[in-house]
């Protein structure tokens, strides 16, 4: 059984006599993550892939964009020998980051009022729109297999039912990256950080969740320069919104062989 | 139509011709939560119910403890008429309040280690278990009707697909408060904070959530002395662990006339 599964008792009705079984369930536990010694991140996440976590989150938060960027990256293991739950980083030119900035979220930058409209901008403004000719090409039919081959290949989801997968696809529709997470933010995270680590052109994936579509979702696929989102769940107004704005293309409800184009086009 | 809910146009996909047709989608917006002129959060919300979620937010964070410890709550309106993304909370003792320390989830103050083990034992160090006769009274035949109470009463869910919903039942399994979000702290934090603005006994009602039970709902719950927590779909390792603790009881894939107790007793 992987690290991501631990199995608890519990009592099952389905009737009249309630019984005691066996369960699995999806392991949750806290993962700090620190630049030049000091804290910007605690998450809820699943053990394991945390360098990937560690490596997304840092790329999407504005940190760093290459590997190169960081001069070491040490995973702690706990005494018993398990995954332990800090991960230290320490970057090339420490100088290039405001920390005390880090913990919060990027939107905050904005000055001209707090709505999603500004919240929008302030994102383009550092983050240029996705160009028309760098496009992810992909098209319905592709598009149309991703769910089950995702339900395929996420064995955690399947005997826990408590996770979150994200993964990367090419243009034949093939997964590339999987990941599952107690955390929808940290399975993007992982992926994407998987991404980074492997140096990989960005342009040649799209982003796959496992549910619902949410602005920050979209905002660390733009960050990641990732031109397109589907998610088999629906999407917010703020993600179509900011997909819109920054030339991603956002398919919603990708399950029972349907989906919805809220942005850019799918051939 | 709600604030909750807003239209947009998309390309629907089911077979050979895409058409284009309107679509609803769930409302997010950012709201940040002043206390004493200092943002302590940035959370992206559903706009509504405002006053109920910093309240919630922040009796969970323990800021407060009952509408008395507040002066004054200010939610400030856009230039539009429409909700605005700015609530202000003064406190009536502000000298109780480590304002630096509340943009830190409260695990962090854990000092011996940073571990699943370790985070529950700082919850409670300082919330102390639900004594076993201040227990919420709960049956399973009036648990398995809850599912179906919830899908009547989500009505921007129904439209959209894209929301969370919590609701505090009392002990014949009326839904007392339904609250939806695209969070889904948010939405927990909707319905505590209403709990905490009626001044209603938490021991008389119970938690449900739409979806997955992680560690910070029934940290929530625990905070707020809800004794009871349900969820339609899985809890993780942690959230059981705590539950366990805490004297709380935990009951998980609450649907289809089923449903699994973690933690505690149901009769």
């Amino acid at each position: 059984m992987p690290q991501s599964v631990t199995t608890t008792t519990t009592r099952h009705t389905a009737g009249a006599a309630p019984e005691t079984v066996e369960d699995h369930l999806a392991v949750e536990e806290p993962l700090e993550i620190r630049v030049q010694d000091q804290s910007v991140a605690i998450t809820m996440r699943t053990p394991g892939h945390d360098e990937e976590l560690a490596m997304g989150f840092l790329c999407t938060e504005g940190v760093l964009r290459s590997p190169d960027d960081v001069l070491d990256l040490d995973v702690c293991s706990a005494p018993d020998g398990s995954i332990g739950n800090i991960i230290s980083v320490k970057l090339r030119d420490p100088t290039s980051v405001n920390l005390a900035h880090l913990s919060r979220n990027v939107f905050t930058s904005s000055s001209c009022g707090l709505c999603g409209k500004a919240t929008i901008d302030a994102v383009c403004a550092t983050h240029p729109a996705i160009p028309a000719d760098q496009a992810f090409s992909a098209t319905i039919a592709m598009l149309l297999k991703l769910p089950a081959a995702l339900q395929a290949v996420q064995p955690t989801f399947q005997s826990t039912g408590g996770l979150h997968a994200a993964a990367l696809f090419d243009e034949t529709g093939i997964l590339q990256v999987v990941r599952e997470d107690v955390g929808r933010h940290n399975a993007v995270d992982k992926v994407l950080g998987r991404l980074l680590l492997d140096r990989r052109d960005p342009a040649t994936l799209g982003l796959l969740v496992s549910g619902r579509i949410a602005f920050e979702i979209v905002q660390k696929a733009l960050i990641a320069r990732i031109g397109l989102v589907a998610g088999i769940s629906a999407p917010t107004s703020l993600a179509v919104n900011l997909a819109r704005e920054s030339g991603q293309t956002l398919v919603g409800f990708l399950r029972d062989r349907r989906c919805n184009v809220y942005a850019g086009q799918v051939s």
